[in-house]
């Protein structure tokens, strides 16, 4: 029987029944059918897209249609950063998705930076640290490679001059019993916060505002904050917009099993900015093993990938080659491969990107206010 | 025994016993003492002063005080436009006192026009119809000869650039079940109705952000808009900032009697834009008297200038002149004034105080940019 799970846009508990997800949510599995159509207009499918790590949406046929007439859309994703937060793993993986998408259908791209979010919904977050955590971000987000000319950051606070106006719009049509129903809100919590679910629907429909027409969106994301979108889909066609289309990715497992997601406060999230040597730390001391307790007997009854998080690392972020992937699968699974074997392999490549990664984030620095949304 | 009344920031009802307000607010009475500190800087005090039109306060005297010790506070006050609004001479009352504040006392004023405000609280009311509003209402509010270089207007949804994040910070301090208890709300309010009362705390320390130091606020007002401010009084020394003092007029009372207040949505209110004809037909045909029901009568017991709105018109506003209103007084009372005859005084001074106002408002169109904040 499986654990009682919880996904909310502040948690995610507990061993994740992604099939109940969907039903619960009330989205759309990513079908074959779907990928087949992306597939069409994009030759190959992302690693993401094949493996389904992006696993159910809404409205992407919808989408697909609209863009088969000639309407394109543009991509939406963001990063609430918080207090010393930093970017790990799980979090690119929306990104990368939106980084390939950008390239393979040759689209704009708005990125916020909700710098109030966690200033609102943390006691002891200030402005100073969103925004200080928001640079920071801001040069995870640049080294994935997004074309400047085609990517633009929003940041509340700074274009409040252009997003409040908006964000009224769509708080018009929210009450509070709503909020209440959506986020599990109660009388205590601050009207900042209330409000907030406003603003992070504004870039959904800004193309649209700015340009005169209705143009659609796309936004991939973390399932956790499908909610906020939920609301903001009941409200946009009041305003005269489409709904946005929406993809969910899987969470990137916490390295000390399957459960919950990779945590942006847990000791055991690998980070953008992690040393080789802290990878390998982390990896050798926490990545749950999917092995037997003895090197006898995994060599007798072969090791869990499914159970093991070095597999499944591999599987929905490091290893691209198919074939090599269900080679690292069968060895492991036929006890040949060691759990510390896979571990090295994991190293190797999650260094391997890191090094990259890290490079193109220290010269992102430059690139911060190129990138900036500008009227 | 006096009938129940209401004052709230959406509704004045009923005749109001200004000094059973004072106690239900917690506000205090605007004393000769206070008046006299007042004097000693300005030399002589405005008809709303001598006459107790600006009849209550909060902090006052520690305004004084700091200004006393060369601490200058700014002015702020404000103008929610709404669909087809237009300005009547009840609204003109705290910005005429500012006006004369500005010269006397030589100190920046900030002007709020939360355009947003009544989009949230009306439902047919749209961001279109408030915007025209606020423009017509820039030009009443330049016409009462406010200095340009000492007085910024900050339209809220033009200006969130500056003013959102401030506003956040004053949200964060403020759970719903206070704004509940304060404006009556309920889980049917929508969710920028709930988190508006930050936006309008802010231009009361804005100008202590922008300037990096602690600088006094005075807020003059009607008094049906100090529960918006009780609870930034609250919040804002939380955020270090100092209490804003506040003065609160009388309202003006409506043509048709002395319950209430003059109405935005009464066709009995005088507006700026009256042409002579109209003010006229008004006055005649909805002033409330105070005389008797018969000439004869009139003449014998004379007349009541307490009830009678006309006289209260000239006392609140328009007879500057101590003397000539205590002859007005005097002879309405004796019966040697008629109603008709104290009408006709009104209309006058009325039509001669609109002439030059509509004279200086048509000036204002050229105004407005100059007057509008810039960072």
């Amino acid at each position: 029987m499986k654990k009682e799970f919880e996904v909310t846009p502040y948690e995610a508990k507990g061993e994740i029944d992604y099939g109940k997800l969907i039903r619960e949510f009330g989205v759309s599995k990513l079908d074959d059918k779907t990928l087949n159509r992306i597939k069409k207009h994009t030759k190959e499918l992302h690693l993401f897209l094949r493996r389904k790590v992006f696993f159910s949406h809404r409205d992407l046929n919808w989408l697909l249609d609209e863009y088969e007439k000639g309407n394109k859309f543009f991509l939406y994703t963001g990063r609430a950063s918080s207090k010393g937060s930093k970017v790990h793993l799980g979090h690119l993986m929306p990104w990368i998705m939106c980084k390939w998408l950008q390239d393979k259908f040759n689209v704009d791209m708005l990125f916020q930076f909700p710098d109030e979010e966690k200033f609102l919904y943390k006691s002891n977050v200030s402005l100073e640290d969103t925004e200080k955590a928001t640079y920071e971000d801001m040069k995870d987000v640049i080294a994935l490679g997004f074309n400047p000319k085609k990517t633009k950051f929003l940041v509340d606070t700074k274009h409040a001059g252009i997003m409040y106006k908006e964000a009224c719009k769509v708080a018009k049509k929210i009450t509070f019993s709503t909020i209440k129903a959506s986020f599990g809100f109660n009388e205590s919590n601050n009207i900042g916060s209330i409000f907030y679910t406003s603003m992070q629907a504004v870039p959904a429909f800004l193309p649209s505002v700015l340009k005169g027409k209705n143009i659609p969106c796309l936004i991939p994301l973390g399932i956790d904050q499908d909610p906020h979108f939920r609301i903001s889909r009941d409200v946009m066609p009041k305003l005269g917009y489409y709904k946005p289309a929406i993809m969910h990715n899987l969470f990137l497992p916490p390295l000390i099993g399957t459960g919950g997601k990779m945590s942006a406060s847990s000791t055991a999230s690998i980070w953008t900015t992690d040393s080789p040597k802290e990878v390998e730390m982390k990896i050798k001391k926490y990545a749950f093993s999917g092995g037997k307790d003895t090197l006898k007997e995994h060599r007798k009854k072969g090791g869990n990938p499914e159970k093991d998080v070095s597999f499944q690392y591999l599987k929905m972020f490091f290893e691209p080659n198919d074939k090599k992937l269900e080679k690292i699968h069968d060895n492991y699974k036929s006890g040949d491969l060691l759990t510390s074997e896979l571990k090295e392999i994991l190293i190797e490549k999650v260094n391997a990107f890191l090094k990259d990664h890290q490079r193109k984030r220290n010269l992102a620095k430059k690139q911060v206010d190129k990138f900036l949304f500008k009227e």
